[in-house]
């Protein structure tokens, strides 16, 4: 291992990834670079995880993993093993963090938090149980760690926007648009738990909490499957998720959120669009742009107002200042590098990373609350109050 | 009158207009340029009418009509008025449309077509009567005469975009942003029917069925006013229509729309928003920047693919080559120049102009049904088929 | 005529306008519509000339003027014409212009002054000295009148840029692209003078002038012509004019402008940029979105700092309250609707109109100078200080 | 070291790095990365050599480098090692580079090749030598490994854009913008050699030289410093170098470039902008929007033409396999890992890389004239043909 993971006088942090596919290889890339460009506590990547012999010992190699191992159980009961990061599929994920904070170790977990609404309770409730002893664990919503977003988030908090009173959020992609694309397990409720809704809108609606903050307490919502059998193995066969979905959500605030995801909006290749109006002022936002945050202050004579394209890459923003200089832009994979750099934070000082289980408990029960009301003509569905999540710890907190 | 108003060997059309507001500002203009760029029938601008004598007379005066009057039932009997323009506020409309009608005279009526569905069937019904005696009448939804949406209906019609998904429509402006302007009559249901709803969720509507065609079979929406009290005459008074609304659409084609309007979308001036998804392409457009439509065609490889800026000012695109060569812009009020260019050409011809009344019937059954779902928790609303509405005559009809 | 344009009182102007191809078209078009939107002394559009009778006389009649004559001399001889709209090929500037000059009538003729700077000279002599005897002139170079470039400078006569360092203007169209497309007069030096030089370099530097204001010291300059045979009439010919050129110019105040023009730029239908850097702001603009204006100042802090799209469309903004509510945007004549209300008005009250002749003889000496410099192998070209220009009038004056 | 980095039957190559400031942190990044993307030869990061042993060893660490120097000469001496990458200022490049090539070491060279062309033609003629001993070098032009670039190269050597006019190109940053920021090593041509033209200029003219290929046979240019002096230790001390340069570049083909670069363009963070004209298309780029490009077809029916935002993130696309999903988009250190992808599989195959010494001479013999021309008042300078250069070898060569 690298000479700089190593402090004297305190053992490094042993860390464990339990998966290598997508998520992976993109985690992976965080903890390679985090500490060339962050202070962050000492660690050593020392285990990869996968069912495949072969496949996880090759990956660990390209990935640069020290060992690799196909026995999770075996990993999370390690004495050099203080760190366990999930990738692994959403059915994976209950049974492993539950494991791994039982066993004493903090717990990195890829959203969604799981794929049914109990698994992800049992996890909220581990999680809550761990915190006493302090173990650490959270939940990886990336693009909470755009630092566009972070900077969105540090203007709302300072009352930039004033009273907000509506979000239009929308996750639009289009690797669907072909009706003739085959059938795969992410288009079998069975296998997937949902589709645009879990995969994407997840990702809308945590922005909507991290950004306003609050609960939401009420949903209506509407689920669609424009392609309702593709070819399978043995003929066409059914699927069973939805290729879009749409939802308004109140916020206890009195704001309303429009939530729109889909999979076949053609041309939107990871377009996470977000637009925050308040009283005060208005955010733009575009993953597709992800160095670009659009700010109006509507507190700045008319005569001068408009929409400003803030390139997000200057000293003074979140993040930016470890990576180049101004103008030199960051790409998709940083957001991952800026959530392990706060959760090694967190780890080092003992502070609860931010968001926590029950931040991802919060998602899964208003993703739950849209297909009961799409299931119910779109009724709006009233949700109960939830526990008081953890405030976020971004890079400057 | 100017000399080429009349053209030998037939009387020119006798022009009436009602109303001298922001909408009869803008369809004087109209009236006032559209035979130095258009072939149309020749016609005379001879009567405002309006209710007060000296301002309607000084507004005839500066936007150009030879006479003034405040009778509109005197002016829709005289002999040398064979068209009337109906700009008056809308609970007007009716009366006065169907006496137009009844008269024998060709009406154009701004929208909405009428504040109550009550009167908009009535209004539809006159129309339908009139046409069998070749008395025409049209709706004046000017959006449908931007050269951009013109040109986009053309590319779906030729089946650029093959079968469409979705359609993302808003129509966001910020004019109620600030919670202390006051009261006024358009805040109030008696005297504006709906808030942005029927103010602007009707031209999104409009653009949805122009472009798709076909049949609305279900609704879901919701209305929600930010600001429940203003200052007015007496102290804070309630505002009683809605400050946004929201609703998705099914047609009948399997499509699904979504609409959302705002009036407190801070730094959004008068942004109408569409995007069509289809399984061969998608469309963009921001009625911010009319001139400009974004294309993105799926057939082409991959690797070039990407949504094109079309600058829709070439003598090859809709209304285009009456103006200015190509890259010399248009602006917002050239729609109604393009409208009454519409409606003059179908007047001329004896043909069935187009938005009818029932499409602007069409466009409240809707509305209407977005504030019953509204009133119902968001539950979807079925709608009953409507007649089949006229097909749009654009400039290359 | 209409009655709007008589005042009690005072005999309305009497207008002449010369010329009735593409310019005369975009001039009918703001004398017919000027007095709707503008308070402007009375006036009546009482002759079209032009050469050909018949092609005059039905230009009058679409355009709306009230007579056509083919005898410009006769015309401004006449008792009941007080203004003179030269709308003429600019070998005929000249003569029209000292003639109608000399006879007491106002003059507004369209940019460029004149095919030569000796009748350029000629010109601003004869203007200078009508002046004396209160009869006012004025060259038109609409694009002072955008609304956007208008709110420019403004922000930058206000110091909102604070001092000027550098500044990128190009003017960028595509009509020339096809090396097939045939030869015309307008590709031939004797006829048209120069090409892109000409024809829009002048454009790019008259903005510069109206911006930044103050001399041109130093210029150095290029010309190209990419397609130097075109197919004519009888075979290939010669074309004898540039496709591009490029100059730098030198301002007295030191600043820099760079500046670039093509009718070969492929896509580039009409587009005007402007960039202007100075050391406390910086301002974008593009012709092809000419409601919009991009606004970066420099005194806030770095954090959200961005370049504003300011829609130059609120009751704020330079002409724009006399037309739309905000948001409802204009196109590319109104600029002359505006040009048309600053001469009127300045007629009406006797001052002096900007811009002056002297301002467009100053242009045209800095494109000699841009051609001398390309003849001597792009080597910097000293400019003798030419006399002071009149200061900008615009609809805030 | 990562056990992927050694292949079983080979050895590993050793590489070492000079320099550990801002390009030497990007080249670490790539190092450390290029691995885990790309199949390269196997490698190992042995040594960082810098002046300072603290620095250097705590760089090392931070880097992930497995051993430190200070001793460059020791460094290349040692068997173990294969590779140099030359990140040092550029003053020392010349004699670093030539001993290394004398030591049978493969050199990676950051650009400018040189501070003076005397040097640049001894690396030059040191690289031709060791090429025929199987001996690589390459240097980094490293947005020629901008994925969009990569496609603009490859879509005009298809033909897609005809005939190519004219180019515009530009290279604006603000970080000089204050007048009181403070004297340093970079604006003194004593150390810097040059300002913005040898800086920024040098990128954009190798990118008119990588897209377009071919000679470059006359310059025009001009070279200025707005802040002619600014504040250093001892009080206010001469700028000695450019803080803007201006050029007209003619190529053999007959195409123009005109390039313009600054320091002072307030709000331009990092923005190389590329315009290329042909007569069959047109090209957009902008370095603060990299994952994008800009492409206009012109054969296509000109109602539909228009510039296409292709978002270069797909399969497709150069280099982009190896990364994310599409529309997950890359940040600017990406174009290091490309660099030293391409790098390595050149060493690993024996064959030549491009950019070569040989094209960071042309570039310098360019900069040489535009200079030379700004103190001849920007007369056009003819350029001697130069040896023909390699081709470049992108990921898909």
């Amino acid at each position: 291992m690298n000479s700089h993971e190593t402090t004297p006088g305190s053992s490094p942090l042993g860390v464990a990834m339990i998966g290598y596919a997508f998520m992976g290889k993109a985690h992976s890339n965080a903890w390679r670079n985090v500490a060339s460009y962050f202070d962050v506590p000492a660690f050593e990547r020392r285990v990869l995880v996968g069912r495949d012999p072969a496949g996880v010992a090759e990956a660990a190699a390209k990935y640069g993993w020290a060992e690799s191992s196909t026995d999770w159980r075996e990993v999370i009961a390690r004495d050099d093993i203080q760190i366990v990061d999930i990738c692994a599929p959403g059915w994976m994920h209950a049974e492993i963090a539950i494991a791994a904070l039982a066993a004493g170790k903090h717990v990195l977990v890829e959203k969604p938090l799981a794929n049914t609404l109990a698994e992800a309770e049992a996890m909220a409730e581990a999680a809550r149980a761990a915190r006493t002893r302090g173990v650490q664990s959270m939940i990886g919503f990336n693009y909470r760690r755009v630092p566009a977003l972070a900077l969105a988030k540090e203007l709302i908090a300072e009352g930039r926007l004033g009273t907000i009173r509506h979000v239009r959020a929308a996750y639009l992609q289009d690797w669907l648009v072909d009706p003739d694309s085959p059938m795969t397990w992410r288009l079998n409720k069975d296998t997937a738990g949902s589709g645009a809704l879990g995969d994407i809108a997840s990702h809308a609606i945590d922005q909507v909490l991290f950004l306003l903050g609050g609960q939401v307490t009420e949903v209506s919502g509407r689920l669609h499957t424009f392609t309702p059998q593709r070819p399978g193995a043995t003929g066409l066969e059914d699927v069973t998720v939805d290729d879009a979905a749409w939802a308004t959500l109140t916020l206890a605030s009195g704001a309303i959120a429009s939530v729109e995801v889909s999979r076949v909006a053609t041309g939107q290749k990871n377009s996470l669009k977000l637009e925050i109006y308040g009283d005060k002022g208005a955010l733009l936002f575009d993953l597709e742009d992800l160095n670009e945050l659009g700010f109006l202050d509507a507190t700045l004579p008319v005569r001068e107002q408009g929409f400003r394209r803030i390139l997000v890459n200057e000293p003074e923003h979140p993040y930016a200042d470890a990576w180049w200089p101004q103008g030199h832009v960051l790409g998709w994979e940083h957001t991952f590098t800026h959530e392990i750099r706060d959760f090694l934070v967190a780890v080092g000082t003992g502070t609860t990373p931010s968001p926590s289980f029950e931040d991802g408990l919060n998602v899964q029960r208003i993703l739950a609350a849209v297909e009961e009301s799409a299931a119910a003509k779109s009724s709006l569905i009233q949700l109960a109050p939830s526990a008081p999540t953890t405030q976020p710890a971004t890079e400057r907190a």
